[in-house]
């Protein structure tokens, strides 16, 4: 049965945080759902990159190819550097993706957003740290 | 009675979407929890600038602040910059703010980080995108 693909794109860092946090989130991702193969790529500094993990995917049974950028809200890179990789213009959501011998819908996600449950982890963050100091 | 401060550390950004993350979370947060005066300030390019708020919480009735990094992961600005602004050493996570007339101890919270939280946040954008497609 094919599955959907999902590539999540990273900033890139020279510190290794923000890697850390891309390819936890993707083991995240596959311990809660199994409708997903989970690649994630960089788009600086870090490898493997975003490209190198398209072509990966073009060998892959799958139908969809959703592109989620994980990054926490738009900006020069979710608008136009991630579209132009994907082949898509500026403000294009929807695009096509060729595998080895299809076509499959190729989708582009929001990056994360205002999102209530943003705030509950920055409420986390901070009792945390106050437990740390009492 | 008097309530902890919270600081939400922006980065900044030319586009208007990072600005308007970090003040439509601020805003979650109070709706949240009243336990908090929550006040946000940015790092670069947007004002208010964090050393604009933290000059406001020193008239403020607090007895502790606490200051979070509304970043992804650990990086230069979250390691180095934001401490150098506190008083911190790199590394440090307590600290003292003085207040007109009294010295409350500050926090430093780590920003997002790898958290269960985040992957859903990343399925639920994954999700809804599809959900346009089709």
């Amino acid at each position: 049965m094919s599955k959907k693909g999902m590539l999540l794109v990273g900033h890139g860092s020279k510190l290794p945080h923000n890697k850390a946090l891309i390819e936890t989130t993707a083991e995240h991702i596959r311990e809660k759902s199994d409708e997903f193969i989970v690649k994630s790529g960089f788009m600086s500094i870090n490898e493997p990159r975003v490209e190198e993990k398209l072509e990966e995917f073009r060998k892959e049974d799958i139908d969809v190819l959703v592109v989620v950028p994980l990054f926490l809200a738009k900006g020069i890179h979710t608008n136009r550097d991630i579209p132009a990789i994907l082949g898509l213009g500026e403000g294009e959501r929807r695009g096509t993706f060729q595998l080895n011998g299809k076509t499959v819908p190729l989708v582009y996600a929001d990056p994360i957003g205002s999102d209530p449950l943003l705030a509950e982890l920055m409420l986390k963050n901070a009792r945390k740290a106050f437990d740390e100091l009492l």
